[in-house]
């Protein structure tokens, strides 16, 4: 059977080769494969369900704080993409254009939106009107495209599905507050619900949004000792605001300028699940977000009894998400599949654990087995539950700080770089001649200039002047 | 100020002009805007609300009949839109073409995709082997785009939201019942929650989608007597399967073509809740798809204790969806904004009430106020949010069957369209001459042949030859 070659074959191990053990679990975990378009993927069943629950739970906290969910067009006008000099500059080479609809050239081609700070300007300029319209605080699901020439899986692609939220705030302080807010809000969801533990900074001046003030990251590690930007929140003074006109009438009756901010995440976040917590069995899924929690695999399934027993269980389990694999394969086959997907746990029972009221609960992140009663499976489970998605995070979080190197020269900077994968921390001048050439000569680009900054020394890694912050390097994606 | 000034314009009301009453309520009710994008619509957070519900609901019903979320790329490639002959012909004169990314012209154009069937073609032909692959049964949640001339908010516009469903089966038997499980779930959907009686029928060869062998659709009536298609549902057979290779090998060993269905609904369903229910305070919104169902409005709200027992009020009826308006405008304005919104249920409460332990609760569709004790309050609000759902759909029903005309010849047909807003029932016999006539000649055009077939005559309303079909006609949006 086509179906069962597709799994036998195992997956290229990550110590082999970490790009080819990335693609394989992707595809072998069933989560995308490519299509007819060139750079563009599809989210299967088992990917869109993943990132259904990112959603979901973004959501839920994006609300809490008031946001409101809209809908924009996906096009924008050459001529609205143009208003802001630096972010069209930034965007422009990237995007793809429409010229022709319903037979006839277009009078103006319009984009694709890359990002729609554009549109939500647009917007804004007529809707706000008084200081009582403000703060507006807006967000959208939707997807955006970027004409990329390499592209990865989850990683990069030239279309990619995320949410962007844009505000428009009376003052330059509440702008702050709520770029700052959105960044912490990040920054919890990643660490509490993907157990994903995030460095939280600010980025450099060249590596910041393009038409930002100010753009925050969060910055995970991967298994391979690569960074990946798991999330950005922007602070755009009154930049965009004075390029579009966006005034409101405060109650002193003088016409002001607003301040924005947007802030955004997107399917990399799948991406990131992979690479931090997959091993060479597949893909591992933090409880808290995987689709399915718990899969009940019967063993020696056409014995009477126990195919009606583990649907028992199913229903005595409700409170969690549950799947009886009652397929014909062998359970053998069964527990390879529910490796490779990453199902935070497996329920094994046969006829001898029914007659002794008890199952075997094996948790996919250790492999560890626990022999339980069935009476109390539901306490068992959830706290299982609990332990693994506590575990999971320390665990990444070890692997990070035990990935993370002090560079106090070039010297240590260079050797760091070829041979310690990780993070790099190092005094920086400030000066972007630095950051260029640390670039150039190692690949290793800033991440963040962290919020909890460390006194290492007292002269920049690269030029020897005096430093002024506390810079994350490393390789990235 | 501003905000004020634009509620207290009353809106024209239906009877004087029903398509600027209907553009009053969108806007006033403040559930869309336009954009500088010309055609395209900005979704504000009122109407997208509403949307969020319909998807939630929708979606819910969706996976219990064994559905999974997808989502495919944006773009179709110009020779993969043009695989399927009737397919291409019906879409192609109005999308739209990308034809540079990059900064570089493509090789080959690209269209945003008007609907995804040929995507979903090229996926199956690769996911597809076995029998053991079968059913496929996938649904995505994204926006559309077409070209077309002239919009109108939420009825019609150049990008659109929408959920396509795409299934793929073994058997023609099983396309055909999937085809009619979502109509009928459809049908459920919008009878229940959106309180909107519909027609479940079948198109004709002319009006079906371009590239099924059959379309079915569900046909309500709005206030002004014209229909609007809100749902279809469509078989194609081994049409697709045969032009995109999508085959299988069944249990007999024999390489078979799969047979396939989509069926969608769109953003269209909000426009078919303003134009059914809505009357001239403005919008009203059956309870169950409402964003907001209870709005609470304090009178004297200055008073001690006014405002807290509100608040207390709200936690009361945590059960539903409730707001307290405690903004500094008066509570006649506050009245006149939340009949504009169409909240279903207003409780107003002054120091009077309060002290004698009493609420009084006023109904938005029918002006109804009952007087209740705050003690029982949770329990009358949903008894009566239950009976203003249901009364909302009787009334509906009650609308639409006094404005269905039987025509048994051309002249009751002619004087029907011209003098008795509504569906028009009358015999056809099967010809597209009868249907291009009738069109050309009154502009109704064949909304349905039903499934609930009636004999009115035993001829052709149109020819006089033999009837073969009663057919629902009308005007439409």
């Amino acid at each position: 059977m086509a179906e069962d070659k597709k799994l036998v074959e195992a997956i290229t191990s990550m110590e082999e080769d970490f790009a080819q053990w990335y693609t394989d679990v992707v595809k072998k975990a069933d989560l995308m494969c490519y299509s007819s378009v060139k750079g563009c993927m599809i989210f299967k069943p088992d990917g869109y369900a993943i990132w259904e629950n990112i959603q979901h739970e973004l959501d839920r906290r994006f609300k809490a704080t008031g946001v409101k969910n809209v809908y924009m067009p996906m096009f924008i006008p050459e001529s609205l993409l143009q208003r802001e000099k630096d972010h069209v500059e930034g965007f422009a080479p990237e995007v793809a254009w429409v010229t022709e609809g319903g037979l006839q050239p277009l009078q103006e081609k319009m984009c694709v939106r890359p990002t729609s700070e554009t549109l939500f300007c647009d917007y804004y300029k007529n809707e706000i009107q008084s200081y009582r319209d403000l703060p507006q605080l807006c967000n959208q699901w939707c997807s955006v495209v970027r004409w990329e020439k390499e592209t990865r899986p989850f990683l990069r692609s030239r279309e990619f599905l995320w949410q962007e939220g844009h505000t428009a705030h009376a003052t330059a302080e509440e702008a702050e507050a709520r770029t700052q807010q959105m960044l912490n809000l990040y920054a919890d969801f990643v660490e509490e619900v993907l157990a994903i533990p995030v460095i939280k900074g600010r980025k450099t001046d060249k590596e910041k949004f393009a038409g930002a003030e100010a753009t925050y990251t969060i910055e995970a590690l991967m298994h391979d000792g690569k960074a990946l930007q798991s999330g950005t929140s922007h602070n755009f003074g009154d930049g965009f605001a004075k390029a579009f006109g966006i005034q409101y009438t405060d109650k002193d009756n003088k016409l002001k300028y607003v301040h924005q901010t947007s802030w955004g995440m997107t399917t990399r976040l799948i991406g990131a699940l992979i690479m931090v917590h997959g091993d060479n069995s597949g893909l591992v899924l933090p409880p808290r977000i995987a689709p399915v929690q718990v899969c009940i695999v019967p063993v020696m399934q056409k014995k009477p009894g126990v195919l009606d027993k583990a649907f028992e269980i199913k229903e005595v389990l409700s409170n969690f998400r549950v799947k009886v694999d009652d397929s014909d394969k062998s359970p053998g086959w069964k527990f390879s599949e529910q490796e490779m997907r990453g199902i935070p746990l497996r329920i094994e029972m046969g006829p001898r654990d029914i007659e002794a009221n008890q199952a075997v609960l094996v948790r996919r992140d250790n492999g560890e087995k626990i022999t339980v009663s069935l009476d109390e499976i539901d306490v068992r489970v959830g706290e299982l539950l609990e332990i693994i998605q506590k575990e999971m995070l320390e665990r990444a979080r070890k692997h990070r700080d035990s990935h993370t190197t002090v560079a106090l020269n070039y010297d240590e900077f260079k050797d760091a770089v070829a041979n310690k994968p990780g993070f790099i921390k190092a005094m920086w001048c400030g000066n972007q001649e630095c950051e260029d050439k640390i670039k150039e000569e190692t690949t290793a680009t800033s991440r963040c200039m962290p919020f909890e900054q460390e006194h290492l020394s007292d002269v920049c890694v690269c030029c020897g002047r005096p430093a002024k912050a506390m810079v994350y390097w490393g390789k990235a994606y």
